[in-house]
């Protein structure tokens, strides 16, 4: 079996190193953080029952809270997840709050968790001030994924998605695009609200480092689904003439748009081109261009980290200077950068100069 | 909230009838079972965490057991099993088989099941003898979805596999077609072998029916799974004349044969139809023509079987006969019959009268 001592040695760097990067601490550089994930990768480095931080925990079960299952994204990182907890001696305790605010009551502000887990991850799972007093009183340890609200003191494990989006818009814009338009969901969807914020900003930055000015008639919001992105594309092309591109903020809500332009009689990419950002599953049989985002390692990696052997309880308290939980919910976590993934442009069929080009 | 008397009074039959219905008891007949189970899903009936005949459990805990989580099927029975076990006050330990032998060991072999859930639902998980054994031995009250291996003494609820296949290629023949062919996944795949099974018998079923002779040459076996269908599809194509129709045995497997034929260069459904099974989240977005089983409903039930509060301890004794574990793994469990939802033929795009017709 694979030891933290491995890792160090394969890396170069000592095990206090190695945990520190785990954990998204500020003291180690964005350099030797990736190439202490590269060598935990590598060596598949799973934490042993024995040597967790947990290991003094009462009831062998890390809570896993999604905002849904169903979805690519969170399906994905819970089977992840599930397997790396396993093989380290966990069970996992699946919590899905399903945009029921009975089940985010229960599950968020009572002692629920704290009485039934040694630690709790949350998976994009969107914040209230109540619900991050409550979690930070539990005094559990935690890490959180992707674009949900940080928990101060918690490591955060997430992609860049302003970049990400960014990333998208340009693909359309060296293709040739210029009438381009976004698809996103609504701003205050339990699914992913960051998410969406974060995504609107890199594709208005996107189009305005390339002249242009977004037009907030060819941006629309609905749910963050494939029902939601049939929904937003039948109401842009509603609006009048449709534009030549379409960045979705989700490979979902591209799965939409492709359907609702199919139903429109344009073709795609000869009459729209059309962007996601995931690389679902069914990506590549639909043809569809995207931004990659590595899910799965996501949910490993946020699941060593709450394994880890070195971790302290959780960060509650760094170098000594103990972490307040003063900060509103959606404020930063300067104490704790998030350890960011890459992700990487996909190119498929559905994205083409446009005709006119 | 609803109570089983709501439900006894909405269908017209007595309390006892309704627990026997929701049970699958053979004592009541299948128009009675109907009505029982269309009252329940219209008053929404959830089970109160005190009227459960788990109450007196320990852990308030429900350990469900999957073969994999992200694919349609057993996302979305877990997101309404977990839905439903929440609003009933039990908590959900997810468990995922995931091919690897470690986990079988692990979950199903010890007593580890029995220590942290007070019972278990297995959802389509193929057992072996030794499995069996071990689960009977538990004596915790269980239950099964789909076409797993039953285990002795526990309810089961699923679709009718041989007539759901033999719908979808019925549908092709009545089109015209003759030269059809089926794509399936391997029959010791743990993922669904005995849906595979079945679901090539009705396909064969229908043929002869027909008139037709199966042709092994149009029979091909692989991963349950889009990539799997990829190549199932692609050696299909590569041993000769292509068939003008596939029956694929999920909408997966479909997906997957509309990727091959594209590749191919061939159109559906012009050259091709191509017929799943599931009513997958995408069917629509692809124009898929499927036959419709319904996942979250098979979730609902089963749990709602489990928490059943005037079930005995499983169905162990039956009219005071104790039910033994003596039949091999596969065998049908005839003093325990199975709950058999209806699936249903949906038409869409990939569907079409061969073109020589």
């Amino acid at each position: 079996m694979t030891t933290i001592d491995d890792v160090a040695r394969l890396a170069g760097v000592s095990t206090a190193t190695v945990s520190r990067a785990l954990r998204g601490l500020p003291t180690v550089s964005p350099a030797t953080r990736h190439r202490v994930l590269a060598a935990a990768e590598k060596l598949q480095y799973a934490v042993s029952p024995s040597a967790s931080r947990l290991a003094g925990g009462r009831t062998g079960t890390i809570a896993v809270v999604v905002p849904q299952i169903t979805r690519w994204f969170f399906a994905t990182v819970v089977e992840a997840v599930e397997k790396f907890l396993h093989e380290s001696g966990y069970d996992l305790l699946l919590y899905n709050l399903g945009g029921r605010e009975q089940s985010r009551q229960r599950v968020l502000r009572t002692a629920n968790l704290h009485k039934r887990a040694d630690a709790i991850m949350l998976v994009a799972t969107p914040l209230f001030a109540a619900d991050v007093s409550a979690l930070t009183a539990l005094d559990v340890p935690g890490v959180t994924i992707s674009s949900g609200t940080p928990v101060p003191g918690w490591p955060c494990v997430r992609i860049d998605d302003l970049n990400t989006a960014r990333t998208a818009t340009r693909h359309l814009l060296d293709l040739g695009h210029r009438r381009i338009a976004h698809i996103s969901g609504y701003p205050h969807d339990e699914l992913a609200f960051t998410a969406h914020a974060e995504r609107r900003r890199g594709f208005q930055a996107a189009l305005r480092a390339a002249g242009l000015r977004p037009d907030p008639s060819l941006d629309v919001e609905s749910q963050f689904s494939i029902a939601g992105g049939t929904r937003a594309t039948a109401e842009l092309l509603a609006r009048g003439e449709p534009p030549t591109a379409i960045v979705a903020a989700c490979d979902e809500m591209a799965m939409g748009a492709l359907a609702a332009l199919r139903d429109a009689g344009l073709r795609v990419p000869q009459d729209v081109s059309v962007i996601g950002i995931d690389d679902h599953d069914l990506a590549g049989v639909l043809g569809l261009s995207t931004v990659a985002q590595p899910a799965a390692e996501q949910g490993r990696l946020a699941a060593r980290i709450l394994l880890d052997p070195l971790g302290g309880h959780a960060l509650a308290a760094v170098d000594g200077r103990p972490l307040t939980a003063s900060g509103p919910a959606g404020t930063s976590n300067p104490q704790n950068p998030p350890v960011i993934l890459p992700t990487r442009l996909v190119v498929r069929e559905s994205t083409a100069p446009p005709r006119a080009h």
